[in-house]
């Protein structure tokens, strides 16, 4: 056991995802030999975290406005939604300048391993912007792994029979891959969703 | 570029040793899907990080105290000193169970390439220690690396004719491991330091 004041900031860094005891020894360490400021400043920026951040109130992703910028913005079609799981995919997403509509957090994914249900996403606020907003697309990003696609489906049943697209982002071959390294699935993908060329 | 709060906090992980920007974004919205008060104690332990520890005055080991519960230990025998690079190192020479002297943090080792030189290590304050406790033995923990050989042969030298003993922590094969497996050095290190069976 280190000393107290050492101890607990290493007990406390282990709660990070992927952090063990070595990692979390390490960052303490590695702080102890930084300036006194620089580690105040991360101290601040922690202690500002929750204060300072709060959800969108219509997309749900973590903001520090009661409505984030691009539920804000004019000219973002709020007839066209595009759903996702986690607050931190929103700016993914927008990396790739290609989507001009809205999001929707859902906060996680279906899984019952982690008991994670429906009850749990955001699915009642969905069903309500896409009714208040006559929304005319829904495009579901979730991942492309067993959790994500239970998410996609059971957003698609929820909205059978109404008057809204649901549209799932393609899967297949990433720019780059190689074919020979190319797993079945993402190949099988990859054929049924091919395009004239 | 996320909200500022959560952008500020994301760059500043990324200071962390290992952490780039993807796990600092990862720790960051971990940390916001966790409850404030769990955010605000690691900012308490960060902020009192520099604040409730020092270095032992003896044996420079970040500590709670002015001097640590090693040095302050009259069971410990001031005139063996096991001499190594970091305050962690102390910790891990101490889960042996296998040294009941007292200790000395160099600080570091010996590297031209990342600037650090033998006045930036804790050299001074051990001739000091050396002379004043009358030590009789030096045993030289620290790694066995390219900076750690340098490092022990850099305080051989300043000992060198002194009447203290100056011994090396033993080099081999590692419990458990695998002959099949052992590299050349460590090998011919296990050879060079065999002992009677």
């Amino acid at each position: 056991m280190y000393p107290s004041p050492i101890q607990s900031l290493i007990t406390l860094l282990t709660r990070l995802p992927g952090v063990g005891p070595k990692t979390a020894e390490r960052y303490a360490f590695f702080l102890l030999r930084q300036p006194q400021e620089n580690v105040v400043q991360l101290a601040d920026a922690l202690r500002d975290l929750h204060t300072r951040t709060q959800r969108c109130r219509i997309c749900l992703q973590y903001n520090d406005a009661e409505v984030c910028a691009i539920c804000k913005n004019p000219q973002r079609d709020p007839k066209q939604i595009c759903v996702v799981a986690e607050s931190q995919d929103v700016e993914i997403m927008e990396s790739a300048h290609e989507f001009h509509g809205r999001y929707h957090v859902l906060g996680g994914t279906l899984s019952p391993t982690e008991g994670i249900t429906p009850e749990q996403l955001s699915l009642a606020a969905l069903k309500k912007r896409v009714a208040d907003d006559k929304v005319t697309e829904l495009i579901i990003a979730t991942n492309p792994t067993v959790e994500g696609e239970a998410t996609a489906l059971y957003i698609k049943n929820i909205f059978a029979g109404q008057p809204v697209a649901l549209t799932r982002i393609a899967r297949g071959l990433p720019m780059g891959a190689d074919i020979e390294f190319a797993d079945p699935a993402t190949l099988a993908n990859a054929l049924q969703g091919r395009r004239e060329f």
